[in-house]
C-alpha cells in the first residue's frame, strides 16, 4: 500500500509507523506532529554504506538537524555536511568525529571560517575571495586550513530551478573553468593545504545521468590539477539523490547511483594514479521517508473545491508552498478507507499560498480527522519557522516499539523569547 | 534619494536612520540586524487615523510580531488583527484591548477558539463548519460569541499570486453567493451573535480599484443581510494597500485609499440605514518602510555574474525568494558612492533561490562593505527561520536620536532549543 515504504501499514483502519498507531501518537503528544521510524532512518544509512563501503557518507544536516536522528546517523558510521557554524556545533554534540566533517557554504563569516579550523573540520572553499580570507584567518591562528573547492560544473539536474545548484548561474562554487587557476593560487598560499574537489548539483534529482556527467568533470579536474603538481585526497560528489514523493516516481537507489558514478571514479582514478577518498553528500535520500508529518482537520469547507483546513501550515512544512512540490497523503483514522472525495488541504496561515496538498481523492473527511503527510522528513522541520504565530511543534521518534519525544513542542512563549520593550514605552 | 523615506539619508558617504548612523550601529548590535524608525512607524499610523477618522485601524500582527512596534501603535490607538492564540497574546501583552481585536484565520483550533472567547475578542468565521464549532464552544462556555464572516468576493487585486487572497479559488472565505445563507443560519443559532462582514483580498495591491469593488460587493451583501433582518454592526474591508518597493513605484496612500472606499460605505450605509464601525487591517503599509535590513559582505565572486554574498539570507528575509520580490539595495557605507557595477546578492543558504538582489548597480562592493535592504519592516522577521542553522538576528528601535535593542539575537543554543535525546542514543 506505501510502496517500498514498509515501515507504514494500515492496521485496523489506523495508519502504524514500525507497528506503532499513529492515531495513538497524535492523541498522546498533540498536532502537529513529525514522527520518525529509527528502522527506516538506519536502513536508509545502511544502504548507502553497503553502495559505496570505500566512500565516507557525510549526511547533509540542512536536511534535518534533529540531534537524536544525528546520533542514530553517528551510530551508522556517518559524517555530515554543515553549512553553519550552527549546524557545526549539532553534529558535534551529536558524536560526529571533526575529521569526518566538511564545512559548506558559499557566504561564510570570518567567525564561522575560525570556528571551522578551531574544530579541525575541513571547508570547502566557494571563491577565490573565500579562499584569500581563510589563509588570513588561518595565518593569524598558526592553523594550516585542509581546503576542498566547492566546483560549480555547469551540469543541469533537471530539478526545481530554486534547488538546481550546478548550473553556471547558481551563485555556488567556482566556474570550473577558473578552477585550477584557484588551486594553483591556493598550492602557493600560506595557511591552507587543497585537498580535494566538491560538487553539489541540485536536489531531488531522479536520473542518475547528472550526477555521472557532473562526476566525469569533477575527475577531468582533478586530471588537470595532477598535471600542474595538485594533490587530491578527497572527491565529494554532494548529494541530490531524490526520493519517489508520488506513487508513480521511480527514484534511483544509492546502488544505482554508485553502478553510475563509480566506474567514473574509479577508471579516473587509476588513470591519474592517485587514490582519494570518495565522499557523497546525501540529505533527502536518507531522511525524507523515515517521517510522517500529522496534522488535525479543524474546518471542512465546501466552496469553489473541498478545502480541508489543518493545524498546520507552510510554517511546519514549507516545500509544498516553495517547490509546488507533493507529498502524499493519508487520512490516518481511515487509512484503508475508499477515496471518496476530492480535497485541497490548507493550513491556517495567512496566505493564498498556504497549501499543503491539491485536488487529492481522499476518504470522506471530517473535522477532527488526522491527516499524515508522508516523506517529511528532509526540509520538513528544518524550514519551520514560527511565521503567524504559530509556535513549532513537537517531534517524536518511533524505535523499538515504542514512541519517545525527541523535541517538545513550542508553546506561545517562544513569541516573547529575546523581546525587550524600552521602558519609556512601557508608561 | 529616498523617495517618501524621509527617515533615510546618506551622510558623509553613510546610511543614517532618523539622524543615526548606520555603520556604527551595524558595528555596535553586529549583523544581521533588523532596524526600525519609531518616528516612520508612528507617521504610518497616523496617516490611516487621519484618513479613516471614523475607522478602526487594526494592524495585521502577522507583518510584524514585535512587541516594542506593537505597544508603539496601541499608544497610537490602533487595534489589531490577529490570526493565531500566540499573535492573540502578543497583541494582548502589547496593550491592545480586546475590543479592538478581531481574531481572524480559515483554520482555527478549537483550543484557539476557547481562548478567543475568554479574551473577549470578536472572531472573524471562515466558513460554516467553522461557525457551528464556534456556536458548541460557545456554548459549552456558556458564552455568546460575537462573529463576523469572512467573506470570498472574487475580487482579482492583480499582485502576486500566493498573496491575492480575494479569489474565488483561494482558501479563504465563504463564497459571496452563499454568504446569506450562512448569516441566516448564524442569526438562529445558539451561542454566537452574527455582528458584520469581513473581507481581505490580497496584500501588496497598488491600485485602488479593486478595493472599491470588493467595499461594493460588502455593501450589496449588507444589503442582503438586513433585508432578512441581520443586523449589521461592522464592516472589516480588510488590510492589502501595497508600498512602492522600487524607486519607480507609484502607491496610493491611505487618503487615496479613503477617497475610493469611503464614498461607497458611507453611501451604502446612508442607503440600507445602518451605521456600521469601519475596519480595516493594514500590515505592510503600517510597518515595511519603517524598517531597514542590515547584512555584511562575507565574500564577492566574479563569476557567471557578480556575487555579493552576505551574512542573510531568505532564513531571515524571505519575501524575494518566496514572491520574486523586489527590496531597494543601499550600500550603506558608500551610501553617496555612483553605481559602478552590476551585482547579485545573495544569501548563505544552501538553495539557489537564496537571493536577495538580482542584478542591481551599486558602487564597487568589497568584503566587509555593509548592504542596507530598504522596507524589510513587514513579512521580515515574522517570516524567519533558523533553517541551515542560523540563529535569528537582533532588532533595534531608533527613538528619539537613540537606538535600543528590543529583540536579542539567538545564538547557536536556540538550534537545541527543546530537543532530548533517549538515553539508549547515548551509549
Ligand atoms: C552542498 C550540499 N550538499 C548536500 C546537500 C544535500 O542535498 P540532498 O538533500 O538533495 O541530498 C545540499 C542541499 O542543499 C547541499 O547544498
Ligand atoms: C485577514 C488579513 N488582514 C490583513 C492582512 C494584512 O495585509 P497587508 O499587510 O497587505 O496590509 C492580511 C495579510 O495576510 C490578512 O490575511
Amino acid at each position: 500500500m506505501f510502496g517500498t515504504k514498509d515501515h507504514l501499514r494500515a492496521e485496523g483502519g489506523h495508519l502504524t509507523i514500525d507497528g506503532v498507531d499513529v492515531v495513538d501518537l497524535a492523541e498522546e503528544f498533540g498536532t502537529p506532529l513529525y514522527v520518525t521510524s529509527e528502522a527506516r532512518l538506519r536502513a536508509n544509512a545502511r544502504a548507502y554504506r553497503e553502495a559505496f563501503p570505500e566512500a565516507l557518507i557525510y549526511f547533509a544536516v540542512k536536511a534535518n538537524g534533529n540531534l537524536a536522528l544525528l546520533r542514530i546517523l553517528a551510530e551508522e558510521g556517518l559524517g555530515a555536511d554543515v553549512f553553519s557554524a550552527g549546524e557545526l556545533s549539532l553534529v558535534r554534540m551529536a558524536g560526529i568525529p571533526g575529521e569526518k566533517v566538511l564545512f559548506n557554504g558559499n557566504s561564510k563569516r570570518t567567525e564561522e571560517l575560525k570556528m571551522a579550523l578551531e574544530a579541525g573540520v575541513r571547508i570547502s572553499a566557494d571563491s577565490l575571495d573565500e579562499l584569500l580570507a581563510l589563509a588570513e584567518v588561518a595565518k593569524e591562528m598558526g592553523e594550516e586550513a585542509e581546503v576542498a573547492f566547492r566546483v560549480n560544473p555547469d551540469v543541469s539536474a533537471k530539478t526545481h530551478p530554486k534547488i538546481a545548484t550546478g548550473l553556471k548561474t547558481s551563485k555556488f562554487g567556482i566556474p570550473w573553468q577558473d578552477l585550477v587557476e584557484v588551486y594553483e593560487r591556493a598550492m602557493g598560499l600560506e595557511g591552507v593545504k587543497p585537498v580535494g574537489l566538491h560538487c553539489h548539483i541540485g536536489s531531488q534529482i531522479l536520473d542518475t545521468a547528472p550526477f555521472v556527467e557532473a562526476a566525469a568533470r569533477m575527475m577531468e579536474l582533478a586530471g588537470r590539477i595532477v598535471e600542474v603538481g595538485g594533490k587530491i585526497e578527497m572527491m565529494d560528489f554532494g548529494g541530490g539523490l531524490g526520493i519517489p514523493y508520488t506513487p508513480e516516481t521511480a527514484a534511483p537507489t544509492p546502488s544505482q547511483l554508485a553502478s553510475g558514478i563509480k566506474p567514473v571514479f574509479e577508471e579516473g582514478c587509476r588513470r591519474l594514479g592517485i587514490s582519494p577518498r570518495m565522499i557523497l553528500e546525501p540529505g533527502r535520500s536518507i531522511v525524507a521517508d523515515s517521517t510522517i508529518f500529522l496534522t488535525r482537520v479543524n474546518v471542512v469547507k465546501r466552496a469553489h473545491v473541498n478545502f480541508v483546513g489543518v493545524d498546520a501550515g507552510f510554517n511546519l512544512l514549507a516545500r509544498p508552498m516553495l517547490y509546488d512540490a507533493y507529498h502524499h497523503v493519508v487520512v490516518a483514522n481511515k487509512a484503508d478507507g475508499r477515496a471518496e472525495e476530492r480535497y485541497t488541504v490548507v493550513g491556517p496561515i495567512c496566505e493564498s499560498g498556504d497549501v499543503l496538498a491539491k485536488d487529492r481523492n481522499l476518504p470522506r473527511i471530517e473535522r477532527g480527522d488526522l491527516i499524515a503527510m508522508l516523506d517529511a522528513g528532509a526540509y520538513g522541520f528544518s524550514m519551520a519557522s514560527v511565521y503567524n504565530g504559530q509556535p513549532r511543534c513537537p517531534e517524536v521518534l518511533v524505535g523499538g516499539g515504542r514512541a519517545e519525544l525527541i523535541r517538545r513542542g513550542e508553546d506561545q512563549s517562544v513569541l516573547l523569547s529575546g523581546q525587550v520593550v524600552p521602558a519609556r514605552l512601557l508608561k
